[in-house]
């Protein structure tokens, strides 16, 4: 990351105000705002489907150019453990007919490529999500961890932002920020209504863009662009009832807040806090051309990570359909 | 698997005279039946949504108990690289205002969960799917591999046939089969008409009986229940226009054709020449035990795999609605 | 292991008076009784050498019989990234003159073959060898880790005391133990004499009996042969300034102390109070073969563990000369 | 690689008349010019011990600036799964006695340190050292693995010839040659004699000037100093009956013959044609400083890689006793 800024107030400080809904659903919930997507919800989602054209929102896995990461975490490695070459060498397994096969194996960060992560995944204070104590996450995380949002899934109405589009860019600026008022008006300039409990994706042009870029340039002082925290930020994210914020960056906001220096507050004020799901490193651009082309900014979105138990994240692969 | 019978006929023999689907979809096809789901296809699915019910498919990964693999996989390993052990020591890193974070990595078996097969993952003859040389599968597969199937998703109407319930048992035995007739006795019986283009899901009880099971009993002489090879079969898929095969076994079909001993041919028969995908240990019994209570055994399928370049299948969580 | 006695006495307690030598050899050592293998010793080690015959102690890493490790750990995983595979199906790289190559990659735990602990692999109190704070091992070990052994490397005069021998037996049994008066009392049937500052190397026949056994058997009730506990063993230890006990065994030490109960006492009395490096896991059998045929139980002892940084452990295949 | 000049000659024709060692030692045998290395020959190492001084060769694992590695291969990646942080957060497993532990897994390449090749490593023609079919190397080598080189291991007299300080620099630039008259020289303006079937470490001072450099200048046009081949190298090497090369290089040899283009001849000539083992990576910085100051340029020499199975080398740490 770049030269860390040093903040003269604390997450705690900074966010000792701001709401909360810990019990709202439950002393043992895990999935948090998720449960706003009741089966109204579901229905208000398929009744967004028109054409039946459908994307796929994850980023490539083990690219040739490589795989966007957060700095410190590595890229896939993958495997092959049984292919042709065993057979065509004579190593291979004598299965009865003759059948060939190929098999493979990987080595990923659960949150090394487009990814939701569990409600527990950052904390402030030795508490997470609904109060749990952070001390559960050694070793692997036994609450609020990934596996429960991947065994509910995510399925509503789904509403795509293009903020790049919108401010006439490619790809936003390193550290350029947004805030939801921001949000609105480029919804209302794509036509765009944003509704309550509507799965929120936003457009930066972020990791479209690194697979243009020079990966040294890429994470060369690490500040992505993207939303950055308010109190009326987090107010309207809770009052609109947002089950889930999707983006094309790596951590869903401005790397350090640009009034107080705090890194990801608003993975604090938005998931800690509020239960908010996040999804991270989402491929949104051949989604946002078409929507850009169609001017239908809506549809049912449906994901569920991988169900790994203990996950602080876990990798997923979104299907959205209009 | 179980002593292998010797089978007196070769895999290319026996289906010398099976239906092909290569070059139907264009010589660069790597996603076959797919292309049968259409947006029309992708309407008809959404069509068959009634309640907001929805359903994830995938088993665990990292369960306590184990995870079900085929015979000479491993099970997934998952280290945790940060949590609130490394800050309660003093040793996480200092982010401005304090954040704290949980990280992990997994090492897994491509084909180590509820997964989709690549078009490409088994083959005879030194030919693929769709003509492609088999050479194309060494060190990481160039050529059908999971990939497009990950970049495009699978969306259409699903039907579940439940054989299990409607042989009366909560599982079907080691080695027992069924066939095409009898999927659509099942189908019969529940009240269910499977139509062409369907997303064809079976149940045979086996993946959740795993949970229940001492591991070596389940493995020992492994033999799993499933379809069986017939040419009627093979032609009743084609003609069916069966986009894609989701079943809770490992691998699909009974293990070992009975009647001439070979290892996996509709393996070959159904994905090698004709293209449908195999999505295989699927967790069926929540999904099964719903449809039997409400009976809507019809619903809108939506998977999409991890979009692993060069991999021989990749791990999915599909997500039913109903 | 086996069902865990419940001791009535913790660790701190059992090794309140223990003799301890922290701070003998500078507060900022890590290599604790390996200061005793000064130049001197090493060339009483070189004295030891007769014939030049050699052995080679460690056991395989990814036998096709499976790796022993302790309950818990996993066998190590090896990868080919590279074979003739990839060339035979034109998938290798082509080097200018056309040479081939095979390469691969390991999983292992450091600790899950032959290997040396670092003195901080085990603690209690919260304090690791010389008082460092049990923090430093969070993550990753930054003080007592294996690396400056490995830096260091282990040479002096070796002398195998052959305990299955001489109690006529192939192994010892499950739980079977042995005090230093044992030692001494084998030392003297076998006609060899333990000098101050010997490298001290234990054969039980465990390891070796892995290979002959089922896994199953091997593992139930998991319970070691080897030293016990008690005061006299420890000052004996001390006295004898044995530099490095090594054992065909995965812990050096009889499970459970009979007596307290106790879990690896030896570990803490031994390697956390007195910096007597353990080495686990080593093939004895060859090694004592020879020995009882040539009747002769002492020479030069070889080896440095992987120098991994952090490490808690690292493999190592030590080298006797004879 | 820096960018490949086109070689006009096949590693097959440049070494058509070179000569060979294979079946000298036997139809199996897997270790080559190891059985040099006979008893006789230890002894002579043990007679060239004088102070008892030690030095370990091995570069470090998991540096915090970084492992070298050649390119293309990945640096090694630790991770803990238990320590401190576990106990302190209540996640660790209770001992009888509250002993607690730290415990880690690796994953590296084979090749990824200071390690020896296997005999089989590389070829060209379709055969191994001793004639084996290099389809023997397909998923793991079952040839001329490493794993008989690390039973035998390695013991003999070494002498260290450190062509950088002959040069009068502290590394040789990239792609700079010597040949065998250069270590001659070398050796007697050392004052050192090279006898036969000593195990020849020659100091390029390579290895330990990238802990100095910047890694991207490390690596850019991959082209490192070395052994350069002629038909008279080969035959020294042959008549000297040099039984083991070590190199502070990662491949032994200038990465390209300078006159004909082709990568690593003296990889075939030597390792694959004559079975003389090849070390690499080895810290020699150390060792040489003491070598200068001392003028004892040869010693008794131990090392013995870990007993990979299958492994197309393995990693070593091997010790000198001067």
């Amino acid at each position: 990351m770049a030269d860390d800024p040093k903040p003269t107030i604390s997450m705690a400080e900074l966010l000792k105000d701001s709401p909360m809904n810990w019990g709202k659903w439950g002393d043992d919930d895990e999935v948090g705002a998720l449960n706003y997507l009741d089966p109204a919800q579901v229905l208000r989602g398929v009744a967004a489907v028109k054409s039946g054209k459908t994307f796929t929102l994850q980023i490539p896995v083990n690219h040739p150019g490589g795989d966007p990461v957060w700095p410190g975490r590595k890229e896939a490695q993958k495997f092959n453990v049984m292919d042709r070459g065993h057979f065509a060498c004579n190593k291979g397994p004598h299965f009865p007919g003759a059948l060939e096969y190929s098999d493979d194996v990987v080595l990923m960060y659960l949150q090394g490529s487009t990814q939701y992560d569990a409600l527990g995944h950052v904390w402030y204070g030795d508490q997470l999500w609904n109060g749990y104590d952070a001390a559960t996450t050694a070793g692997s995380m036994t609450k609020a961890d990934v596996f429960p949002i991947a065994q509910r899934g995510v399925v509503g109405r789904g509403v795509l932002i293009d903020m790049a589009r919108h401010r006439g860019k490619d790809v936003l600026d390193k550290g350029e920020t947004f805030t939801h008022e921001d949000l609105l008006a480029a919804a209302e300039a794509q036509g765009t209504r944003i509704e309550k409990r509507d799965i929120l994706i936003i457009r930066t042009g972020w990791i479209g863009s690194f697979y243009r870029r020079e990966k040294e340039e890429f994470y060369k002082d690490f500040l992505e662009p993207g939303l950055t925290y308010s109190p009326e930020l987090v107010n309207w994210f809770n009052d609109m009832e947002i089950p889930n914020l999707v983006t094309d960056t790596i951590a869903n906001e401005v790397t350090f807040d640009p009034v107080h220096g705090v890194a990801l507050p608003l993975h604090c004020a938005l998931m800690r806090n509020l239960g908010i799901t996040l999804t991270e490193i989402a491929e949104l651009d051949p989604l946002a051309d078409d929507c850009a082309a169609d001017r239908q900014y809506t549809f049912l979105y449906t994901a569920a990570p991988l169900k790994v138990v203990g996950g602080s994240g876990a990798p997923v692969n979104p299907v959205v359909i209009k």
